[in-house]
This record gives C-alpha cells, sequence and structure tokens, in this order.
C-alpha cells in the first residue's frame, strides 16, 4: 500500500522532523519511540509500512530541506549523525518540494494545489495521498455566508476576494484530489459545512485539529484524575514560553487567541465545569524549539481543604509533533483504503480540540482509538 | 442496612478526619466532594447511607477526639466551625473507643479484640462491621512458618513470643469476629496465607493495601500517559516532605523502606520497565499535615530527544484519606453483604499496592471498580 | 517622640494587618518578625517606639476595620487569636478613620485633607504625621503640563478639571499639612516635580515606589547572582497568580503595566542589560491573599553552555507588606525629626521602583540603608 | 608572568572543560562568560593572561584528553566545534598529563609528585605553579594525632600505613615543591595543622574548600535574603541528582555525606540559626552531566504567617567550575607572586565551604573579593 505524505508547510521543524525520522525509521537507524502506532495495540498489517511512504509538500519559504534539518540537528531536535546519515533521502524529498501555488482566484489557486497533488501521486504511482497540515497558525477567522454549502463556496471562490483561509483552501484542494486531510494545527483547516459536505461527495476521510504534544497531553490526564478523585479543581493556570518559529507566530494575539481557546477545553469537558484561570502563550525566542510550560492547579477537597499541584513541562514540540504525524498519516490511510470518509472522530487521542463529541480523557480516547484500529483490520 | 466502623488508630489524624466528616455529611453540614462512592457511575442504593454508618475504634493512645479534631483545625485540616457544631456527636463517638487491649499471648489479645468488636456490634444493633486499619506504619516484617496456614498460626499465637505484627493480629481478630477488614496503611494487615484461608473460612472481605492520596496517585496517570504516547520514561525520582504523625514514623528506615518500595511499584507495572530514580521520604516537622511532593521525570521522545517534566503537589493527606476510607467502608460492607469473601482485587483504584495482579493505570483501576459498584446492586 | 501613620486605603488588607500588627506588638502578643527596624544594624533610639504610634486614615470605603480584620483572619492572614484579643485597640482606630474627602475642586478636596490631618495632629498631640499610601493601584497617567512647577500646579488644581490622580493629590495634600508621604504602591504619589518642589518648601520628606514584597524581592538578589558569577542571563519570564483585592484592580490593563514595568526594572539594573521575557500578572480570584508567582530563568555560561533556574514564590502580600509598612513609617518620621527633606533615596531596600539612581540588588541596598539608619542617630 | 595549572584530576570533566576553555579563551575562540576574574571590579594587571597559562597534571585514569573532550561535546557540556578547533592544544597538554605516581610509603610517593611538579615547572620555565585538586570527593576522614603538626606528620610519612588521604598528600607535595594549592572538592586538602604550618614554612598560599557551583550558589543569596527581611526560615529541604562522574562517587554514603554536610553549612551562618530540613544528593546516571537541584523553604513572616519558596536549578556543573577553577588559579598565582602565605580565607566568594571565618552571604563575599584583588594590584 504504497502511501503518499504530503506537508502543508513542508521544509518547517515538525514536517523536517517528521521527514528525517521516517527515513531514519526505513533505515533502521532509530526506533519506533514516540509511534504510537508501534505500541501493539495499534500495530496492525492494515497500516502502511515505513517503506510505503513518500514525502512531498507545499511550503511557503525556500529554505533547503537539509539546512533546516542541520538547524534542528544544531538545536539538538535531531541527532547531528542522522540528518548526515540520510543526505541522499533528503535530496530525494527536496525534489518533491513544491511552492505552495498562488493565482488570481482562489479557485485557480485551488487547482493548481491539485495538480501539484496528482502529479505527485501519478509519479510516484501511490495507492493514495494523505495531505498533512502543519504550517504556522492562522488567526481566528470571520464566518462567511458561503462557508454554508459546497455550491456557495464553490461559487465564492472563483471571485477575486478570499473566502477561506489558507488551512481550508487547502483542505479542499486535498479533498477535490481525492486526498484525505489532516489538520494537527488548530487553524480551520476543513472544519466548516461546505467542507464537510465535500468530504463526503469525494469519500475522502479527515482527522483534526491542533497536534496535543505538551501541557494539554498533561490535561488530559490530571483534569480527569481529579474528577474521578471527586476533587474540586478551584482554578488551572498556565505560561507557556516558547521560542521556535510557532512561538513567533503565536505572539501574533490573534492566533494566540485561537491557540489558548483550544488548550482551556479540556479542562471543562473532563471536570464538568470551568475552574478559574487561564493558559497564556508568551514568545522567548532564547528558549528556541524547548517549550517550557507550567501549571498551577488549586483544588478542595473533603470539607473544603485547600490544596495545590504544580507541573512544568519542558518539552520538544517537534519532537513530540513528529511521530504523532506520521502515526496519524497511517490511520488516516489506512482509514482511506478501509471506505471510511467525513471525520475519523476517534482520533480524539492526537488532537487538542478534536472533532466529535468524543471523550476528552487521554484513557477514555485511547479505548475509542484501539477500537478503531482493530475495525481497520478488517 | 446499619453499619459499623471501628477504625484501629481511631484517634489519628485520619480516623479523626473521617469521623468530623462522616458526622458533618449526615448532618449536611458538607459536601461529599473527595468520596469517590457519591459520583455517579458508584452511587448506588446497596452501599450504607451516610446516616447508616456508626463509628468506634481502637488505638493506644489516649488524646481525646475533640482535642485531636481542635489540634487538626488549628492545623488547617478541618473547619473549625464544623468541629464546634458536631461537639455531642464527637462525644458519642468518644465512648466508643477503647484502648487497644494487651495480654500474655497474642491469642489473648484477639480474643479481647473481638470481644470488643462484637459488643460494638451488639450494643447497636449493627447488620456488619467493617476494620480499617489506619494506624502508623510498621516495619517490614521478617517471614514466619506459621504464616504459612491457618492451624499453625492458630497454634503459634498461643505462644509467649509474639508471631504476628500488630496490623496482621487486628485482621486475625477482625475476621474471627466476622468483621471485613480494610488495610489503608503498608502494614502487613491480611497479606498473609494464613489470614487469606480464615478469610474465606470466615466469609468475610477484606481490601488494600495502602491509600494512594498523593504523589502515587498523580504517577498512576501520568506514568500511563508516557505509556500510551510510546515515549520512554528514563528515570523518575522523588521527594516526600512531610511532617505529621505518619511522617514522625516514616523517619524510622524500617517503616520508610515499607512505603517507599510501595511508591515505585506503579511505574514497573505502567511502563513495563523500571527506570531509574527513587522515591524518598524526609520528615520535617514544620510541614505539618500539608504533605509537599516533588518529582522529576526526564524522558526520551522520538529520535532520542531528551525531554523533562517536573511535579509538584502540596495536600492534606488526611484531608485526601478520610473520604477514601468512608468509601471503602460503604463499598467494602456491601461487598460483605453481597456474599463476597477473600480478597476485593477490584479495589485498586484506591491502594497504591493493591491486592491481586489488577491494572495499575488509575483510569483501568476506575473501569473496574465501576464494574465492581454495579455487581454490588445485585 | 509621639508618631501618627494615617493609611490612604486604610481599610485595606495592607493597613488593617499593619494596624493589627502594630497594636500586637504593643500589647507583646507578638514579635516583630518580617519588621527590618527590629534587625540589630538598624535598631536605634531615633526611631519612635512601637508604643509612640497612632493610627487613622481614609478611605472610600465604608467596611468596618474589625469586619475587615476578621476576613483577613479567615483567609490565614492573620490569627484570629490576635483579632479577637485586640477588639478594643481596633475600635479605637475606628474612631479614627474618615471617608476621603470630595469637592468640586481638587484644591477643595486637598484643603479637606489637611483639615483632616491636621485635626488627627492636634487632638493627638502627634510630634508628627507620615501618610502612607497603600490604596489599590491607579491607571498609568496621562502627563500634564501643570505638574511641572508648583504655581503651575497650585493654579490648575483650582480648576474644575482634575489634573492630578488620587494619590498625587494625597501627597499634595500631606506635604501642605506638614507630613511626611510615602508611596508603597506603583502609583504617582509624589513622583512629579511641583511636588518635589513642594516637599522641599514644606521640609518634610518622602518616600517610594511600590513596595518590594514578593517576585521583585526574589529577582533583586538573583539578578546579582548571576551577575557576580558573569553568567549571561538570555531570558527571565514569570507569571504572577493572585486573587486579593489588589488582584482584582491588576486585572485592569492600564493598572496591570504600571505593575508590570516596575516588576521588570531591576533585571537591567542589575544586569546591565534587559534579557528577553515579561512578567505577567494575572487576576485569579479562588487565589485569595496567598499570591503565586512563577519564574524561569535561562542563563548561559561558560562557553555558550545553556543552563535554567525555575521559582515559586507562595507568599502572603499583606504579611509581607504590613511590617515594611511599619518600618517606613518609623524610618521616614525619623529622618523628618532629623531635618530630612525631599525624596529619601537611601530606602530602595523597600520598593521595586526606588526613588533616584541608587542600586537595585538587594546588599547594596541594604549596606545604603544601615548608613542612612546610623545617620538618624545623629 | 608565566603561571602553570597543574591538575589533580586532569583527565575528569572539570579539569578537562577548563582546559579546552583556557585554549579557547587564548584562541579568542570564546568570550570569558562564567570568568568572574574578567569583571570591571577583579580585571587586574596582577593576574596572569590568558595566553601565560600552561597547563599539566595527574590523574590515575588513562582517557586521551581527545576523547574525554568529545564526550564532552556528545553531552552538551562544550561546543564540539571548539574540541575540533582545539586539536593541537589538547595534543600539547595530553604530553603534560602524568600517572598518579604510586610508592612504598606516602613518602616516597610525595618526592614523586614533587619530581613531577618541579619538571613541569622547569621544563617550561613558569614563574609558579598552582595545584588545583579537582580529583573525585574522598569519604569523610578519621583524625590521626600525625595530622598535628609538620615534624609529627614527615615522620609517619615514612612508616607503611598510609597517614593522609589522597587529597592531603597532593597538598602536601604541592607545597614542598612550592606550588600554591586549591582544593576544588570537599576532601580534606590542606586543612590539616600540619600542613598549615608546612605553608607558612614554605611561604605558599592555599585555598578552599568546595566549589560553589550550584544549589549552594543560590542558597547563599537566597538565605540572606530571608535573613534581611528578618522573616524566618522554618525549614530548608533539598534533593539533587546528578549522574556524571562526581554522581557515581556520591552514591557512597561516606562521600555524600561530606557532601551533605558542607551544603547546609551556609544556612547556619546566614541565619544566624539551624532550620529544619536536610539537602539530599542521589546519583541517576540517566541524568549525566546537567545536576537538576530541587529546594523548598518554608517561612514565617509577619504575625506568624506561613509562606514557602520552591526553586529548581538545572545546571551543568563543570560548566559553572571550570571557569571559576581558572580564576581561582590566576587569583592564587598573582597572591602567590604578591608573597601571601598560608589560608587565603578572602576567597570565600568561590567555595561551599571557606576557609576561616569569613561571611557566608555571597554579596560579603563578593566585597571581600574585590577587597583582595585589589590589594594584588600593589
Amino acid at each position: 500500500m504504497r502511501t503518499g505524505i504530503w506537508f502543508i508547510g513542508a521544509r518547517g521543524s515538525v514536517a523536517v522532523t517528521a521527514t528525517v525520522g521516517a527515513a531514519a525509521l526505513r533505515a533502521r537507524l532509530a526506533d519506533a519511540t514516540g509511534c504510537v502506532t508501534e505500541l501493539p495495540p495499534l500495530r496492525s498489517p492494515a497500516l502502511p509500512a515505513w517503506s510505503d511512504l513518500v514525502f512531498g509538500g507545499h511550503d511557503v519559504v525556500t529554505l533547503p530541506l537539509v539546512k533546516k534539518a542541520d538547524a534542528l540537528a544544531a538545536a539538538g531536535v535531531l541527532p547531528g549523525r542522522l540528518v548526515a546519515a540520510l543526505a541522499s533521502e533528503l535530496a530525494a524529498v527536496e525534489k518533491e518540494l513544491r511552492p505552495l501555488p498562488t493565482g488570481d482566484t482562489q479557485a485557480v489557486v485551488a487547482e493548481r494545489i491539485v495538480a501539484d497533488l496528482r502529479d505527485f501521486r501519478d509519479r510516484h504511482a501511490l495507492d493514495r495521498v494523505v495531505v498533512i497540515d502543519v504550517a504556522t497558525t492562522e488567526p481566528v477567522i470571520e464566518p462567511h455566508p458561503a462557508h454554508a454549502t459546497l455550491a456557495d463556496l464553490e461559487q465564492a471562490l472563483t471571485g477575486s476576494e478570499p473566502v477561506l483561509p489558507s488551512s481550508a483552501l487547502g483542505a479542499y484542494a486535498s479533498m477535490k484530489a481525492g486526498c484525505s486531510f489532516v489538520d494537527f494545527t488548530p487553524s480551520t483547516g476543513a472544519r466548516l459545512p461546505a467542507l464537510a459536505e465535500l468530504a463526503w461527495q469525494e469519500g475522502v476521510p479527515y482527522a483534526g485539529n491542533d497536534g496535543k504534544t505538551g501541557e494539554t497531553l498533561v490535561k488530559s490526564v490530571l483534569a480527569p484524575m481529579f474528577a474521578l478523585r471527586h476533587l474540586r479543581v478551584t482554578s488551572w493556570s498556565g505560561l507557556n514560553l516558547l521560542g521556535g518559529g510557532d512561538g513567533a507566530n503565536l505572539a501574533d494575539p490573534a492566533a494566540n487567541a485561537a491557540k489558548v481557546a483550544s488548550k482551556q477545553r479540556v479542562l471543562g469537558d473532563a471536570l464538568g465545569y470551568e475552574p478559574e484561570g487561564t493558559s497564556r502563550i508568551d514568545y522567548v525566542a532564547e528558549i528556541g524549539d524547548f517549550k517550557t510550560a507550567w501549571d498551577l492547579v488549586t483544588f478542595s477537597g473533603f470539607l473544603g481543604t485547600a490544596m495545590r499541584m504544580e507541573f512544568t513541562w519542558h518539552g520538544c514540540d517537534s519532537a513530540l509533533a513528529a511521530p504523532l504525524v506520521l502515526d496519524l498519516a497511517r490511520l488516516t490511510a489506512a482509514a482511506h483504503a478501509a471506505g471510511r470518509s467525513g471525520p475519523l472522530t476517534e482520533l480524539g487521542f492526537f488532537f487538542k480540540d478534536p472533532l466529535g463529541d468524543g471523550p476528552s480523557a487521554l484513557a477514555e480516547q485511547w479505548a475509542e482509538l484501539v477500537t478503531f484500529a482493530a475495525g481497520l483490520r478488517g
């Protein structure tokens, strides 16, 4: 089952880490730590093998892949020896990267994206392609009437004014090209009624949103812990300090707002009420690719006794995200092969802000995922 | 279903907090925060109501109950207004407390304990009594040949040399009196082959060991989080600083060893391997009843990237333990009523070192508990 | 040397804690922990004794002093037994509290403040009075041409438009009444050229600004530590979570900006450069009077090695501020007695944003303070 | 002023980091971050220049210097590019390293050490040599009567039983060779009456003990902060997790005890009383060269209000120690040149457990150091 992975944001930290990592797995230069599809309950012949994966993608920047990989190695995100050992594999992927198309109308841009995707699929004789958005986070968008139905949307795309944010245009074009789509960011992606309609029409599945890599992952086990012990969380406040590319972008207040909302959602879901407090994101260039998050949880127990818990998470977002991206590519491709279309609501395990109304507790999300994976085995 | 709760260590912080709390719940002066048997999935008519509970107990110390309650109020563990409002209820319980019996042989001591338990049950016309050990932690014991069978044990108890630690003698006498038994401490309790035999013979259930109230509770959700994400925990080290009565006792290296072993067990179970590091316990009188635990977890992710997480837990052990003690009393009494005998292995949710081979991840323990509680409804 | 202490914000947490504390010291019901003027290098007959102090003040709120003291006791800021034991002393102070005057022009308001201060001084036959602003933080003010000279200011005060923020009007009136003035908040207070002129004219000293009670205190020793070791601080970021009255006020972005600027100043001063990062303040009502601050410092050492330090400060602002307020009252009154007028730049030890160009490292500020106190002895 | 630096433990992390760093400074490939002798108040023509320094040393291990440097680069302690760029400089130092001599009596061993030191000085025409002990920490030693006077000691050294620990034998031989001596470890070094006598007799200065690089450095500013604010520290507890060579050695309980005692000393000195609590050291191989220390400080303020502070220090001991070692070499050599002999008690700034009765607060130690350095200028 030859499977293409097409990154939107292919020269960014997450995509390059995933690209190098997949090449390392194929070459048996690394083990699959961090890839949950290699855990026994999920491992399955229904998933494409590491050797089945072919990489390509779009980006607006032009930094050569190997330069980015060297920079990640210098920052401690990737082992330098891997980058050196995989130079020819990276050169091969470099040839598959394209500038993100532009055009006078969004309809034209979409056609050009579709053409790039078809060309990629044809040249490599791929059974199917998964498009994965790992580009930087967009600001929260304004609603637009044309988002409501596919017919209205396609009409509006031919106008001179853009009606879709870039992430949604990417989702649109992916589906038109018959590709499944994964939104690993908090951006809009496929979350518009018109695009849901398109996914059903084209018979393609999609997944999202916003990969759960750090602070929110911890929240998704701690919040249920307090709930299961019938302890009352009175406040939950956090500060995320990060300095990589995504950090700089999140310094933009609009993008920050999108991300922050996504971060607190798990609390209301898991606890059944919204505790006081907010989760802030600050950009500190010096901190680089390793993010530090600090959270303070105050809670009350029996007879109102006030207690507290703090945690500090010091993680490398790219190293946490990249294996999940590969997992999502394998699972989404297999779901596509199994005939699934529309939103893959069973993949909440991977996301801060999952599609559908699934559970927010990690253990319950895991149970759903195991059932989902078993279903793919047929 | 009138149910007696008989505490071993009835004048200690946990027992007094539970006693005051149960009186407050009965008087509707407090809500049931911290009591998991009041969460919808566990709430059940099979459990004794708060108004069905009658308290009594043994202790080696003689400090009046109300003095201890005042001290706990001064330390911020109990609200002073509750202690004042419940003075007459506490005076009633005071009359049910007895000095822990002594005697020339352990057989004689056991008989006297049995007599106290029968007297308590008869005077209050109780349907059944649950004995709960919340006394201070014992040192790790030496094995003894008489622990192997009930016949050997009963023979040895008549000798002049003690063969059982105090916690196990309490379990023995409880079962002889037809009472169920809960060991909330890391002490031996019912964990001897001879006592398992006795439980089956007398048709009484028992539960344990070592209530999971703080650092280990957090470990039981964080360790599975790392496992589910296929992240490799390379070390897990902790320091517990505590100052209450249990703290002073744990300054004794032998008792400390018992507790520390119990604390790291969850990691091996949840991860499938033992990471480096130990969990230390230090006594600091000034810290009082609010324990502070700090843990450092180092882990590696995709392609070996090194990351880390720290947490600080600042909790009041008595306030965390007391509602669980009440939960265990209700569940164990209901299990006894439902005809269960022997070890209640489904109660791993409550313990650091549970009986049987059940799961160590909190979410799985919760699922087991929900099934168990559903079964009691008949 | 009978000395009056007149609080602006006399019914707030800091003033009430100071009032209760001074009464407790006088009654020998408490020791002087937290009062630096009781440390041997500062202790001096030139300072007014605890028994020399008489309390009064203005406030816009009307909550009785004893009610506020009870609320502080319930929150764990004051011991309840002290509040009970000092009921008659608090009743006496209650009689000295006045509503903050109002009027058609600021000149009229100032006259009424002056009248209240003179009345207080006369009725108690006080040698001198120190006015201390502990009211909630004002927003950053707009510059106004009338702030430049005393003549322009006095002219403008008679107009119908206010030209001074409340804190500066308080400073103006205090000086007109011949009282010294201490600004314990980040508000403007005496920091206007016209008021400096007035202080010299009236022969009164003044001190400020913004009491250094928590996170900034720690910064004022840690930043010099990095500097003395020639380590390069690359970023310093912080989050302050607080819930008392000052917290609610600081949720106002303008007041927050004033406070945040004051908090980072120490870093530039102590290090000689401004590291990246900001110090945020968030209001979380549940956190109450005990503030939690978390700071992350990243730094580089020999050959560029990247390292980091975190700290969490969990302090009660009122309990930290109140003894410093008493210290400042004693020192300012003694300076007034010794003939000092104008800004007391030697009191940087107490403030986040001190008057003048003194050192920002705590140890150097201490040395200055010791010299200052020795000078007062004559 | 050509100056030799002779390391005892020349192939260990600290010595190799210092050796590489000094070569980098000489070659202008790095700046002097971490070297306090490059701060303006200490910079002085009396100190040997970087280009004046010549390195040699003893070690019991034989790992080539460049291999150790590569290992430190792999661990993130040294930049790999520096190690590569300085290969020929390291090869030159390699030729100056000698196995630590052995012999039938300690007198013989000492003679051989003296011979090595004289040979080093003569071959390089050095004005003077500083011997610096950076070997692993020794267990606490037993007192011996021969430690009391030089005459008794020299007699005893000729016997077949060793009377000095290795660190003290190194100090003895250094002084006999006319070299100054710095003990950067908690081992005995020159701290015996007989060796003080020898230092005066030979006219050589010595300094020590136990470089203050991490947790204790922070304590030496925080403890004075609490003291200056008249806050009462009620407990101070810490856990140090470390994994490098020194960590493995400190897993030995006797060495651990030496280090732990040295770590708490600063508190009693700075506060004037000993708060509760201990500072533990645990070896965790996975943690490697970057040590993590966590401290919890509980304190009480005005009217007894209980408060707390925590800090986590995540530092690279070798990167923190190496520049201080170079500073000490420069200062000790200059003191020797200036005619100083005996203990250099003014160097407390650098040590956890300084010689003499100097201050323990970092700011006061700094003031002493500035005066000392000014004195060297003549």
